[in-house]
């Protein structure tokens, strides 16, 4: 299991700066949404070019234009862009072939996908790379979380990795954990705690199964 | 009719030298979503500088985060964000909140919805500003047009105003003006055009019922 750590409400110079402090601790890092409308593909590059080993996933959330947009991020300097498991198979299909021709990856969005399980065996079977199940953050507070999903799209993958985001902490991460998904993000538990880098850890020791002894 | 021009696969200076000839042809200058990727937010706020009479929407296509990311957007100067009408509920509610905090608008982009007539029912219910029935750029070389979506759409929209995308040309218009929708988006009629301030005042002529003498 992989350790994404999602960057969200912030902006580059804030983004290094956090950095600094648990870059050793994670595998992928995402250019959130929010932090690209603010900063543009300036910020994949400069944090690509600031960690060039470690991955960079943009979270594009792409709807359409599959191609030009997966094109941008990837010039960018980004290693994985997300599209909408929600958009037209025609937007799935152009940006996996933008992946392809790059050397990159792709990471389908589950968000707000209602059946979740017939569009992840479809999106399987479109060649892509990741299909993440993710609560909205919007609807975090209602209690929701991305285990019943999980449980339901897992199943159905046969060549696509799995990943899973949305309000994940320790406490989820123990239950998702069994599952043992290829891509685990993690955005706020990390990024809003005062302590980021021992919350890292915590995160890091449950991922390696650490915290029960495998 | 308003006239919405999309700028899509441009950058910042692209963007206002391409504007200088066709401004005062334009209602609204929309920031389009490969554009937003490129430049962030700075691009709405460069183009707002330039043209600050001019409606600027930001093809923001939230997804999640509904306030946190129509705050970025609006604080950097758009008028309108637009909002997938494939989002939950929750982030609708958030972004039209966050809109009237800051005294702007919220227009529903219906790309990739499936069952558009109740989805837009829906969303009218929300307080949406403007929903727009949008067929997908990935999905134009079938044929598709946003006709038969508008025809569903039109009926069943009580407050919120309708507005028309996708693949946008004289001939596309000729049909949709008869259902007199209050914003009609036209991209690569105009940018991809050899004249196009000529395809502009084309596109205008319509709007404004000259061509069949209204």
């Amino acid at each position: 299991m992989k350790l994404q750590l999602a960057l969200d409400l912030i902006d580059i110079d804030g983004a290094k700066r956090f950095l600094e402090d648990v870059i050793d601790l994670v595998d992928i890092v995402e250019i959130g949404t929010p932090f690209l409308l603010l900063e543009g593909a300036k910020a994949i590059t400069e944090i690509k070019r600031a960690y060039p080993l470690v991955t960079v996933l943009a979270d594009t959330k792409i709807a359409d234009a599959g191609d030009h947009e997966a094109k941008i991020a990837f010039e960018a300097g980004a290693d994985i862009v997300t599209v909408l498991g929600a958009a037209h198979d025609a937007t799935i299909r152009l940006a996996v072939g933008q992946a392809q021709t790059s050397g990159k990856k792709v990471l389908i969005d589950l968000i707000a996908v209602e059946k979740v399980e017939k569009r992840a065996l479809e999106l399987d079977g479109l060649g892509v790379d990741y299909v993440c199940v993710h609560t909205a953050f919007d609807i975090q507070a209602s209690g929701a979380d991305p285990l019943q999903e999980l449980q339901l799209v897992h199943p159905v993958l046969n060549h696509a990795g799995m990943a899973v985001a949305g309000g994940v902490n320790p406490e989820t991460l123990s239950r998702i954990a069994s599952y043992d998904p290829e891509i685990v993000v993690v955005g706020g538990f990390i990024t809003g705690n005062p302590h980021p880098r021992r919350a890292a850890k915590a995160i890091r020791a449950l991922l390696e199964g650490r915290e029960w002894g495998r």
